[in-house]
């Protein structure tokens, strides 16, 4: 009896209206059968947030392509991974890819990222995963360079699998073909002058967010946002587990009683 | 000149209606001028998720207690945590604490936990910051036992701060003394069972969260997991940076070109 083919479970947080998803799907089906469970809206800025207290809808619509199935779930990226795992996918899916996100998630930006809240639910879930994004915000984003290297990480990703606890996140630089990959640690940093004031017709005041990216160590050579610069794809292994382990002792010695 | 009092900033993800943030406000105001900007709605299960797309509002709520101001804002945990530093407060906290939970955070459920989204957002910001989490969902639950404790580690903290990049994830047994305080690691484990499936009245189903924790390792005694079930006040030590430092030179020597 022939091994069935791979199962390939993709996701995003930009919605299944978004060219980028499309895009990942292209990118990877020839190696595998494609499920796309993507949120019916866009949830960018949604971090590994689920929805707690509402009901889901699962709705499939027509794929116009071979070995590609597609559905929307009205929550976010990580609901459409668990739903999908629970209800959706015939049996465990061999990997998770989510994006191609419309926008970077470098550096401090994975722990909102929405993209990435979905690779660390299948990467605790047992499932090797990896979360792709563009350095490009724009629904007109021109995916075309990363095919390449979205095909390879991938395919690299189903034939090896990737360590227990770790999953990938993956930024491409935009409107340039990259030089190559490098892995390498996420850089340090926040965000600064986060929001724009208004005065609603009332006079009240209202505020949105914007601001700007300080990266914090902008001299480091071993940063995603230092690759990122020199036009390299960049691949930050990621963990499931925030523990601090190197401070264990230290605030043992402190605290425990 | 006299030094000024230290400045407090508190939030939480159950909202200001919520007990447990007026508790954990108790706890901490004879350490400092204690200012609440807490969601005006619950945000459970909303991790690290922010407004991107939407004005937020802040509302200054009359506070009944000398030393403590009270304001909403119409967003997330994060949301509160941004806005309070870009506009709320007369300047930069000497720490931030989030909480007391309703509901446990221990383990992956720091993941998801809108409690430690706000903690994780000051800390990248350089504040020391805890989020405390007692293992009883009720908004009626008894934050008796939990008084001595929080407030000893809010006052430890606010005087010798914590290390650069770490945060505390304290968790609480519920309804009873606790034997004592240890640092530990987050146990692994992931939710199965995750869904109640239902039917509409027109026959579509829809589907609900609920399910059970699994706890991956329940022979390891250096868990959260472990010392909450021996009547332990949990401090996990939580990283902003979710970098996988150990496994960056075995992946750079697969995808590094």
């Amino acid at each position: 009896m022939e091994a069935p083919r791979p199962l390939i479970l993709i996701t995003n947080d930009d919605s299944v209206d978004a060219p980028g998803i499309h895009h990942l799907a292209d990118c990877v089906r020839s190696l595998g059968d494609v499920y796309i469970v993507a949120p019916a809206h866009p949830h960018s800025g949604q971090s590994a947030a689920l929805t707690v207290n509402a009901p889901l809808r699962i709705t499939e619509l027509p794929s116009e392509k071979d070995g590609i199935r597609l559905f929307t779930v009205n929550g976010t990226p990580v609901d459409c991974i668990k739903l999908a795992l629970h209800t959706i996918v015939p049996r465990k899916p061999d990997v998770v890819f989510s994006g191609i996100n419309h926008g970077s998630n470098s550096a401090v930006n994975v722990t909102y990222s929405g993209t990435m809240g979905a690779v660390i639910e299948a990467c605790m879930q047992g499932i090797p995963a990896v979360g792709f994004s563009l350095l490009h915000h724009s629904m007109k984003a021109d995916f075309t360079f990363s095919t390449a290297f979205v095909a390879n990480i991938a395919a690299d990703v189903l034939a090896n699998g990737l360590p227990a606890g770790i999953c990938l996140n993956v930024n491409i630089p935009a409107r340039v073909m990259p030089e190559g990959i490098k892995v390498c640690r996420a850089a340090r940093g926040h965000w600064s002058d986060e929001y724009k004031r208004y005065l609603d017709p009332h006079g009240v005041p209202f505020y949105w967010l914007t601001g700007r990216f300080i990266n914090d160590e902008p001299d480091a050579e071993d940063t995603d946002e230092y690759w990122l610069n020199c036009r390299y794809v960049s691949v930050v292994p990621t963990l499931v587990d925030q523990t601090a382990a190197d401070a264990l002792k230290a605030l043992a010695s402190r605290f425990d009683n």
